[in-house]
């Protein structure tokens, strides 16, 4: 592209900036102290000095066309004066300065409505947070406005006993309060911001996927694509939220919004970053051709594509970003790096850093078909960085309860519904069938004729809770699979259920009979195996996996009825039967 | 992974070796030229000069574990001498002296039992190459056996008239004769091997995709995967026989192997690169933990972990690579960049060469849930590196035809098939539905009981053909859905045909009473409509496109229904019978 942009900082995400900018000829000058990482990967000519140094940041700005930052903490009255001399700055210093004081990020979201958790300004004295906590109730965090990185400058205040310890251990500090966030999840969602102007309905932005972060010392220790058991609905909802929040922002970079999902499903966004974010380096793998270094460099440039739904959609089921922090001694993650080597489907990305404890000094991204599969390739990673950990903090690794992975149950692929519990014992071998073939599945109960409600609301919203494949059974007047059909675009296979009369007759025509518009795949009378095997060959269709396990199936089923003619002709009719 | 590793050449190859070693922590010292494209992206210390100078070799193996190269054309005297002295070299000087001489790499392979074009050794004189053309027949390939890539050092002997021009345009050379290969599409299959030792089965290797690729002036300008219109089978052999090639050669790295397949559905090794190649980019994107960078860098330093199969998957279905070759002007490529740049499922890589008329200067990959979607997106792209071309040889754009893209027609998803063609009657809506939806099929007669092996090869090759759902009509003792269901691990819609007996009762039962085991999924008598929208729910479950439209027909349905409600709520039954 023959474009020449100014980065304030070097790190690891200015390195990985670099590694983008590349391969699109882009030419990145960064500023930052000599080898710092993003200056080991581009052989070019760059300025060595601190990025807060106004001097250094003048130096930059005539060396190229626009400046851009990997960090916020940089002097933005120096981007001010630049700007107003006619420096393009991405994103605009307005925003940089706004999101570095939290207390003003918050008010800011807030004057937008944008939903936050509530802040407060505080009278820094053992009073005034007496009066905090009387408002806000115990436990309240207690924040620095600014230089809060990590979990470095909050304290959580428990108790009016804590108080003291927080003034000393924040003092000297700007501080606000903020009302204890008593979340289900953290997720987070980078967004891409195209254009120079605020807009409050998101005009102009760009959501990548919702993703699930989890944060261990208050640093983020894992991320994952998608969050683990949460409905599609509300990842939605968290990356428009993200993006009206960003598109209260000014100028336009790559942002990266973390929210917390409250118990009760709402969404609040906790904070902004206005750069490449740690919960969005699994966009290098998932989003392959536009990772969200790239669409930084493309949407300061101005040259940021279209994407439908504005949406960047990822081209991999799931993945799995583990950070890596240096341990104890200098080669203490060497064995996390050799395991990530000898997995097929992860990525490893060293940032060239020297190794302290606690620091930053790689991440790892592992990709797969499903979550569950990511969490078994990483399992082992996890357990060596909890190792790591606690070995850092210097406990003994024999006495202190090992970091615990709670592995998520698989997300269901099928979900299998009848009319009533008396049609459970019909299904027994169909679920069976699937427990074997290791597809996991959602079993309940809605009648079309005692639950009209419910069945509707179940089958509507199948789509958004992630399956992909309906069985339902039903007797009789067997209406349900039919009504199921009518509400989901989802394959429903229909399993008519014997009843009293008419030998199963009356279950099979009411379900096959499907008028023209809403198909139902009906299966033979009772028959929940052949249920659970079409659902395995629908699932099959697109996965290779489940479509080998179709195959062995069959495979299996040839080798038995051959066994039994061997024997037939072996002992003959007769005894045969005896036998049987 | 701290370990360094010596690079002969530092061309584009290079430059994305560095960029995959960056990230691992792998330091690599290239040799090549000041300023050439892999010493861009990587700031360490590096050694100016020649790859085929000896002394310069020796320099670098002294500052590294072990040496590999990113071109072949160097100079393998030396790389014996070292290894004789004990320097390691991957892959070994053996392989790269075998493969720099072409009629002895074609030797070595018709040894080991690979397939390759015939080829004969020479007498470089009119009488001589009169004698190869009896023996091979005209037209003929003369060619140098050594130096010669891009199509350089190659003559195509038409007739005995074009002998005498072959000789002096490849004079000075040792020449060689190769039969003229007629072939049906040139295949490329990129192969890692992991062990030193050469192996006769394969062992120690491991295969990416086979691609499609496309030569213009003998220089390859597109790269497809999967190969357009190809059966899965020929791309499994493909990657067999790629792997046998490999397997014979000794060290370890990345090949890349370029096969012929020929008419008659054979598959021949035309040449093989000991080294990352250019129908290997798209793994970049395709292949995002594990490009052919990686998997040389891993291979080499023994760290290539296992792949199930033997086999690297892509985890994109589609995705095209277009070489940008410089153009007659040096800004001739701008237009193509940027226009790449606007797409959002593109990535661009620019190797930072100067730009001259016909050099490769960069490359572009399109990645897609579909080739046809890719062929879309790449198809201006295309049209413009046409341009390129045509004006970089002189011809004027408006009178000169342009490069024809042919679009190939998209892959067929849904295979139908019925019995007898009296059910096509039945079948044609649910066609007419499946065009409407823009979902490919393939329509065909397969009789259970009139041609039953055609029946049995139709339902066996279907997964190979690449259907994910069967549609079969039969009526009567309609045996064709559940006999196809059978012979395929696929998911089969069966439509019952009404005949002339028992109202389609018997072609129902026939259908749905299947035993244990076998799942059709049946739809109701003569509804062909709800086969296709069962078909496209199936697929729609994967693919979300798909299901939009699922939607779409559900909403357009529901549209219909109030319309009418609303007309005979205005205008009372009566007159709503008449009018209708």
């Amino acid at each position: 592209m023959n474009r020449t942009i100014g980065l304030l900082g070097g790190g690891q995400l200015g390195q990985m900036l670099c590694e983008a900018a590349n391969p699109l000829g882009i030419n990145v000058v960064v500023l930052d102290q000599e080898n710092s990482p993003a200056k080991r990967v581009t052989a070019g000519s760059h300025i060595n000095g601190s990025f807060t140094d106004p001097e250094k940041i003048r130096e930059l700005a005539k060396r190229v066309e626009l400046l851009t930052v990997e960090i916020e903490h940089v002097d933005t009255e120096v981007l001010e004066e630049l700007a107003n001399e006619g420096v393009e700055i991405q994103p605009s210093w307005k925003t940089i300065r706004t999101i570095q004081d939290k207390f003003l990020q918050k008010s800011h979201l807030e004057k937008n409505g944008v939903s936050t958790a509530v802040s407060k300004e505080v009278v820094a004295d053992e009073a005034g947070l007496q009066e905090i906590g009387k408002e806000l109730g115990f436990p309240f965090m207690l924040k620095s406005r600014k230089d809060a990185y990590d979990g470095r400058g909050n304290f959580p205040v428990k108790s009016p006993a804590d108080i003291k310890e927080a003034l000393e251990t924040l003092k000297n500090r700007a501080l606000y309060a903020e009302k204890w966030a008593n979340f289900r999840m953290e997720l987070a969602v980078m967004v891409v911001k195209t254009e120079d102007a605020t807009s409050t309905e998101s005009i102009g932005t760009i959501a990548y996927p919702a993703v699930e972060t989890i944060h261990e010392d208050s640093v983020c220790k894992l991320v994952y694509l998608p969050p683990r058991g949460i409905p599609i609905k509300i990842q939605k909802q968290a990356q428009d939220l993200a993006r009206k929040a960003v598109g209260s922002l000014w100028g336009k970079g790559v942002f990266g919004v973390e929210l917390f999902l409250m118990h009760d499903g709402k969404l609040v966004v906790n904070e902004i970053a206005p750069r490449p974010h740690n919960s969005g380096h699994y966009t290098i793998e998932a989003c392959p051709t536009m990772s969200q270094y790239k669409s930084q460099l493309l949407s300061i440039l101005g040259n940021m594509p279209n994407f439908a739904n504005s949406v960047i959609p990822s081209v991999i089921p799931a993945a799995i970003m583990l950070n890596i922090l240096g341990g104890r001694e200098e080669t203490s993650h060497n064995e996390i790096m050799e395991r990530a080597i000898a997995i097929p489907n992860a990525s490893l990305h060293m940032y060239g850093k020297q190794s302290k404890p606690g620091r930053k000094i790689g991440h790892i991204t592992v990709v797969a078909s499903s979550i569950s599969e990511a969490e078994s390739l990483m399992s082992p990673l996890i357990t060596l960085a909890g190792n790591m950990h606690a070995e850092r903090k210097g406990h003994d690794l024999n006495s202190v309860p090992q970091h615990q992975i709670i592995p998520s149950p698989s997300h269901p692929l099928v979900a299998v519904t009848m009319g009533s519990d008396s049609d459970l014992a019909v299904l027994k071998p169909g679920l069976a069938l699937l427990q074997s073939l290791d597809i996991p599945f959602h079993c309940t109960i809605t009648s079309a004729h005692r639950t009209p409600q419910r069945m509707m609301d179940f089958a509507s919203s199948a789509v958004d809770n992630g399956f992909k494949v309906i069985i339902a059974a039903a007797g009789g007047a067997a209406h349900l699979p039919g009504m199921v059909a009518a509400c989901t675009p989802l394959p429903v296979i229909g399993v008519p259920v014997k009843g009293s009369s008419l030998d199963g007759m009356d279950s099979l025509l009411s379900i096959v009979q499907m008028p023209r518009g809403v198909p139902v795949a009906t299966v033979s009378i009772n028959n929940s195996i052949n249920a659970a095997l079409l659902a395995a060959r629908i699932l099959g269709a697109s996965d290779e996996t489940i479509r080998f396990k179709v195959e062995k199936y069959a495979a299996d089923s040839q080798e038995e009825v051959l066994g039994k003619a061997d024997r037939l002709e072996e002992i003959g009719f007769a005894k045969y039967l005896e036998k049987k």
